[in-house]
């Protein structure tokens, strides 16, 4: 594969999200990406939501170990809108306006399918805030890692070294609802996702990736 | 005035709401209201915002003891809604289900003024949001205390005990757009509002508040 050192780093910044459900290997992905990343340019961070922030790491802590019937689906999309507000403002507008790339594993997408198409909380009310934070920026690149939901839990639990286990307690039902869910975001908005099939080798998926954003990007990537 | 202690307790879920600039003195009202009503009904609640429930103190102390130019106003907004969402479902609307008389420091009002018309957040936004939590259910009755913002200040300052220093640390400018604000959104809503005048004294005041609940619900204290 080429050598990419005369990336023009100062124009550049791409906003590239992961998603999925759980178990279907993103927050690695993220990470092989990131290092493939850095190891052509500097300006690359690697992030992830709910957290990047204080107070979203803060908020993170409260989703994720927290009860999962604790909150009525609209606080619990709140808080994790509070969170990519503060999220997007902090760290990954700077970023990009910098020309950093960014990579952030989970964003938008995930309170559209969790709390939006699962749990219904209006799509349009999530829309509007988004685009109050954003102002209409989107990723440029989004990867859904698609995976059978009893595969990608069964991962989770295998590997699991934390709290962390508030969305893995829902029952398989939902996780459908979560897969499908993403399957239809992702077909919606094809112009922006790849759909890649999770059963791969990470380093099969990690190689269609590259390809993929090399390919996308040849303005960048040349 | 009149014992009512007959006042049927099941039926009459009542929710009051006091809104004001800083200093102005809601906070000793609600209390006199509340200690007033509770020396004949049982059901009655005093409560607070941001605040109320353990998420909204959490949220609470970020808020008010934070950094003012920490947040970016929509985050501002969007956490200070998380916290009214889980108030509303965990405290307020269960108490009004059982026929309580709920009294509340604050409420949606203050995210109208505070981050929709004083720091620009777009008040569809504020107002979409509050329909899906509330359902539309608007306080019965809100007392406006209004009070110069140099006379809040200083008595916001003169009693101060604690790290709540957020607002009170804006510029009077801003202070003096709370005040506006307040009194522009009581008249667009002058079926639900009373404006009262902070500068008397806090029994005139109470008695005015006392006053106006026994005409406006003459159904219920009867």
């Amino acid at each position: 594969m080429q050598d990419y050192t005369s990336l023009a780093q100062e124009h550049h910044g791409l906003f590239i999200t992961f998603e999925g459900g759980e178990g279907c290997g993103k927050s690695l992905q993220s990470r092989m990406l990131f290092d493939w990343i850095a190891s052509f340019k500097d300006a690359v961070i690697l992030t992830r939501e709910p957290g990047g922030t204080n107070l979203s790491e803060n908020i993170r802590n409260w989703l994720l170990v927290g009860n999962i019937n604790s909150w009525d689906p609209i606080t619990e999309a709140l808080l994790f809108l509070a969170a990519r507000s503060d999220h997007w403002f902090k760290k990954i507008l700077p970023a990009l306006k910098a020309g950093s790339f960014v990579i952030c594993d989970r964003f938008q997408d995930s309170s559209v399918v969790y709390q939006g198409m699962c749990k219904g909380v209006p799509l349009d009310i999530l829309d509007k805030i988004y685009l109050k934070i954003t102002g209409g920026r989107y990723p440029d690149r989004t990867y859904l890692l698609d995976i059978p939901p009893e595969v990608g839990i069964k991962r989770s639990i295998s590997r699991r070294n934390n709290n962390e286990t508030r969305f893995e307690n829902m029952d398989i039902e939902f996780h459908k609802k979560v897969r499908s869910s993403f399957l239809k975001l992702a077909r919606h908005h094809s112009g922006r996702y790849l759909i890649l099939d999770g059963n791969l080798s990470p380093d099969e998926i990690h190689k269609k990736i590259k390809e993929d954003l090399i390919q996308q990007f040849r303005n960048i990537f040349s």
